[in-house]
């Protein structure tokens, strides 16, 4: 039985396995994060390129049956990088389900976009759902917010600490004053700071998991073609030391996490002497 | 006329390489950033050390005469792997000179250490300064705390911000409690929040900037050992593209910063299929 291979920079995207688990909890997952090499939301696009493609081979050589994205960074900058290595296997992404479902959402057609600086850089939310909109007949205006704090806040736990409303209150003035009713979570690290930014949004405004829609897109992708009984023996990878990852996953996964384990690689520097 | 090499995981180091512009004026340096894997402090030991060990070679490719290791947390979990791989080239890390100045200015023998997660799980500030205070006959006490959130407070630039009070109030308060004299400033980025930290601990507490005493110990190091006009085509290396290196880094340097190359460099992923 082939698995699902999913991905992320490190471990944000156990928020999305977290969904999958719930939403076909009849598939093997193998997740990889690169936690060797985490943040990529703060890289340059041809560097999360390269790191993509990588993470791509990776999964490819566990045998995948499917490509789950699960960083919205990767998603924004490195789609077509990932499907041009995944050689045919199809490939899911944050964005395009979210994009529809937040189109389709929208009452006032004003929507909120918040993430890394790479995936606010990309504007891909922006193309996605300015395009999703003229199909639905709306007109939609997109407003977006790069939080980079919000992911060490997560990775810190600080999810109800003052200094943490204080940095969700200068992130999210902007949106607020342009009055979105919608608010796209546009990071796998971000369903962790929920309640705290539902609070600062306002209860009235609709927060859309990324990870939670694409899990539905990946349910309607296998429906029909996978067996249905539980599987638990989902696999592991990280690419540092899995110490710290083992300990910060069970928040981010809601459950206790099976065993990671360390891949081996090897990087040669191909550097001469560089002209001074 | 050989250079001194310098390296650290990204931008903190900069603060390092500004001291050194002051005190060596005189000295070309090769600075080199691992932006592509940058941070390291939230990494494992394993890692870091294989990274730290990639960096020297670059730098020794670039024919380097002294090493700077500003990153305290290399100079806390690797400074034996620098050395080894620098074959006989002198390093100068982050800690050795930071514990005897600060071991010699504590009136109360009681010090605070704070750094990344690395550094502080490390014990090395402690263990130095355990050991220095022996020598001067000075019961030490340390007291240490990691403080991840600083560095990307740092980059972001929020040094005035109350967000950032409420986390160095939340940080430093057993430091405070403990009444500390001395705060060793433990990770090359805290520089940057000098005037929040001192605020926070109160004006009587005297704060060790490392890199600023570790630059002390590479003037009494070189000196007469060098030609002695101020030279200015410094190199700077980063791993990542240098774009968002340059839009920080005068930020830390103090200064505007020479045009950052990016280097070449492959990873080759050692991966075959994993056991499930």
């Amino acid at each position: 039985m082939r698995s699902i291979g999913v991905f992320d920079s490190g471990i944000g995207g156990l928020t999305v396995v977290k969904e999958l688990l719930d939403t076909v909890p009849y598939e093997r997952i193998v997740y990889f994060g690169d936690t060797a090499r985490v943040p990529y939301g703060s890289k340059s696009v041809e560097t999360v390129q390269r790191y993509s493609r990588e993470d791509t081979e990776l999964l490819l050589a566990n045998d995948v049956k499917l490509i789950v994205i699960a960083c919205n960074t990767v998603s924004a900058v490195a789609l077509e990088a990932v499907k041009e290595t995944a050689q045919g296997i199809p490939v899911i992404g944050m964005i395009e389900p979210c994009v529809r479902e937040a189109a389709r959402s929208t009452k006032n057609n004003r929507i909120g976009i918040i993430g890394t600086e790479a995936t606010v850089a990309s504007k891909a939310y922006e193309r996605g759902l300015i395009e999703e909109g003229k199909q639905l007949g709306k007109q939609i205006e997109v407003f977006s917010q790069a939080c980079p704090l919000f992911v060490p806040l997560a990775e810190e736990g600080w999810t109800d600490h003052e200094a943490t409303r204080l940095v969700a209150e200068e992130y999210l003035r902007g949106l607020k004053e342009e009055q979105v009713d919608t608010l796209i979570l546009g990071c796998t690290h971000y369903p962790i700071l929920t309640g705290m930014i539902q609070q600062v949004m306002g209860e009235d405004v609709r927060l859309i998991n990324s990870g939670a829609v694409a899990a539905q897109e990946v349910r309607h992708f296998i429906d029909g073609r996978s067996a249905k009984s539980p599987v638990t023996d989902h696999l592991v990878l990280v690419s540092d030391v899995p110490r710290k990852f083992q300990q910060v996953g069970a928040r981010f996964l809601g459950r206790a996490i099976p065993d990671a384990k360390q891949v081996q690689w090897k990087e040669a520097w191909v550097i001469t002497r560089q002209a001074i």
